[in-house]
């Protein structure tokens, strides 16, 4: 019989608060079970603020405890015995869910499906835990505490990490190695070939992409992004890098650590990214540029060139009502011609015009 | 032995006619077997104009009658032996061409494949069919009459309603809910986390993504489109929303009735769109913003900033050919320097400029 | 007990100098195992020079031999003895690329594993190799020498050419069509439901998609691509076509032969795309317009009208400092205003203006 699902873990404030620290004024004693958002949290549950527009809710909620910063403190004296002061709430946030999931989901082995196929010379710890329906290929080696979700599909040679996650219906290529502690969820799909052709004719021929995806550690990969196996080098993808949904990485692309990159983001070949860049959701970076570590790109942008100095850029069309929209694209559509007419009045304008600036 | 495919429906058009309403020219005692499009049309099909560039097609169509308003059989009149008029071609269309769907595929109950896996604490009813290779996690329930396709894999605690189809390879994480009537394309990804990470030094911490995704009824989702799970609450769609391929809907993200969106729309997190919104393609919709109902929003269009007026919002960069760009692009990028240099025109001009308006 | 992955080919220089052509400066009696970077070779590998960033790179390279064309071999006359000349070195690296390839992975047919579930009415080539978890539905015929990747699906009356590869993962609806030699990666979904509906007061009325897709000889397809079936008519990709991962191509569109796309392209439904084409990745394509043969289109771009010329079409948003961004979007979000100015400035000059050039 199924075991049914874990009750939830209760736990006291106190405990909490020994453990993660930060100073508390709400009642130790009480067992709490986890996170809520301030408007939907029991008294049995924590609350956080990591923006100025949540604040005014805490007066309203019936958390537990709020965490939040000395300086939104200040401005809730009134309910100082609902605050959980700490340094960085959101933060604190993350691990004291985090302590809640370990909690909740220990995770215990589960061994291999009967319906798995798993090639006999594929090397599988014992703590691993292989789902239904799964395929691992020939001379791949799963180190200890994988967990591969049902329907997975581990192509030859491949190597996964201690502790690392593959969730459902994910595809790894032959030969592609993936580090310890990553999380790829449902649909992702590690190594296939980059899109290299030559020109041949009015043909194309293709290129044999014969380098390999090569992944870090505690690295996380969304629902059905897609990383390219490289031509002849390897795609690489540096330690902790968080990748949302949808993302394409092409062939030879390299990327720091620590970079994060939000849904729909598409590098192509042979870019390399910093580390500790964050991109922006459906932003593209050209081929072959290299974008300087720390950098930040916005939503929707298109990085054209090497950017060879941190910094924040974006480039996006601002939205209009139609309208408006349609008047203003008119004039975009002959800028050129704009400037023109503007130069032409100045020759004409009795005092001498500054020069333009360089763009 | 395998069934053959099914013939086609043969229906005589007077009972089309007289099921679904309309004044119809044609030969009522033709039997006909469905829809083509005006050119490929045999005598035995039927047609439909829903668009004035389609409607001189009409005269050279071999169809046995043609679905249009009043007001295109008044310009037809010639044909007028052809015409089968009615309010809305479109929407009859669609009707009927249910209707000759529902004839051809009429749903049989195939029950469980031997080759999947259904957890012994699942409930499926006996009018369901579970395809080849799928995998059912333990207290899921399947509502009369799903349909879960080959290789689909469904966690645990899942719900899915009345009548749902779930297409070949479609991953639904655990406790996640769909309602009745619903369609879910192949490649789909319903409940993966949510994309939320807390900055700690260089490195990121997961944020445990511990809501739902919950589906109302007959939403249609397109094939590859993700939808994440809820950080703290749940992500919902509500009722007869239609999502059309590779769309990617964040963590916690609302999206109202009857809301139409096309392929590579992206909503970024905590965003509420209204009821009966019409998103364009590759449009993106930034993270908590509110999307008032019945907004209209065009294709490649980035809303980055909440909408409280409905209306039709517009936002891309107009194509040109390449050397018109360059010089457009060039102007453009230091347009602000091009206002300064009008305004100190302006300024020596004898006449008082007007004021600018608002942007 | 599975064998050990193929130990590389090993050929003399001079063979394939015999088989491919073009004058060879190197010691034609070194054996060689295929091609790296220049930077990366050993001197049993091959190199090439496709763009003149890399020609300084021979120098320090130890390659056996480093495909070059005639006016780059001139500039590298000091290093002459590792040079290997040709007309057109990237598609001689293909050309080669390809043959180390077929020589490393000959084919040979695994026949049906044990695990897929194939339809009794299914007419498979006794060359075909289905991986394990495969489904193959009722009167599908796959041609001699395909091969289905794990876990893939393939519905019923499908037809697959000759020699084509189909990834893990991947599903192929009902009915559709795939020519011979293609390759189609993981994820890809072929034939799902084209969006079609018709409103009817503020719900959606499905239209039934009864179109198929037919796939030409020689076409590629990326991972997670997506391309869905025609409402009436079908949905065709030419023969030659190169598809990159995570493309949308909706119902009814027409694909010329040999047009490649990079990764993200959309297609809106019944868009015509000419022969020969190059489509730039994240490029969108309006519905119901024609793009004439030997188009060009930068990424990024939102065609959003037929082009009826051959040219060079651009339309992205250029990306800049984002504090740069801000000031000129502001100007943007108002040019007509601007253009207003400009003209009352013109009507007060002393001089006649020139008139404005159209869009």
């Amino acid at each position: 019989v199924t075991a049914p699902p874990p009750a939830p873990v209760r736990v006291a404030l106190g405990q909490l608060v020994e453990r993660f620290g930060g100073l508390c004024g709400g009642d130790l004693q009480r067992e709490v079970v986890g996170f809520a958002t301030l408007q939907a949290a029991g008294s049995d549950q924590l609350g956080f603020v990591n923006a100025a527009r949540y604040r005014d809710d805490v007066r309203s909620s019936l958390a537990a405890a709020v965490l939040v910063t000395r300086a939104d403190a200040d401005r809730l004296a009134d309910v100082s015995s609902r605050l959980w002061i700490c340094d960085d709430p959101y933060l604190q946030f993350a691990r004291i869910a985090q302590w809640f999931e370990a909690q909740a989901h220990a995770r215990v082995p589960c061994g291999t499906h009967a319906t798995a196929v798993v090639d006999d010379s594929a090397q599988v710890d014992s703590s691993t835990t292989i789902g239904a329906h799964v395929a691992i290929g020939a001379f791949t080696r799963l180190a200890p505490d994988t967990v591969i979700g049902a329907g997975a599909r581990i192509g030859r040679g491949v190597h996964i990490g201690v502790g690392t996650v593959i969730h459902a219906g994910v595809t790894v290529y032959d030969d592609c190695e993936i580090g310890a502690r990553c999380v790829v969820h449902a649909g992702a799909v590690i190594g296939a070939d980059g899109f290299g052709f030559a020109k041949d004719g009015e043909r194309w021929q293709k290129i044999p992409q014969t380098g390999r995806v090569v992944i870090g550690d505690d690295v996380e990969i969304g629902a059905n992004t897609t990383i390219d196996r490289g031509t002849l080098d390897d795609t690489r993808i540096g330690n902790g890098v968080k990748l949302d949904n949808q993302i394409q990485v092409a062939h030879n692309v390299q990327i720091g650590e620590h970079t994060i990159m939000a849904a729909f983001v598409g590098i192509a070949g042979s870019a390399t990214i910093g580390k500790r860049c964050m991109i922006g959701g459906a932003a593209r970076i050209m081929g072959h540029v290299t974008i300087a570590d720390d950098t930040v790109v916005s939503t929707q942008t298109f990085i054209s060139r090497s950017i060879t100095k941190a910094g924040h850029y974006t480039g996006y069309y601002p939205m209009a009502e139609h309208a408006s929209f349609e008047k203003n694209a008119a004039v975009l559509r002959r800028l050129e011609g704009l400037r023109e007419r503007v130069r032409r009045l100045e020759a004409e304008s009795p005092t001498t015009p500054e020069p333009e600036r360089p763009a």
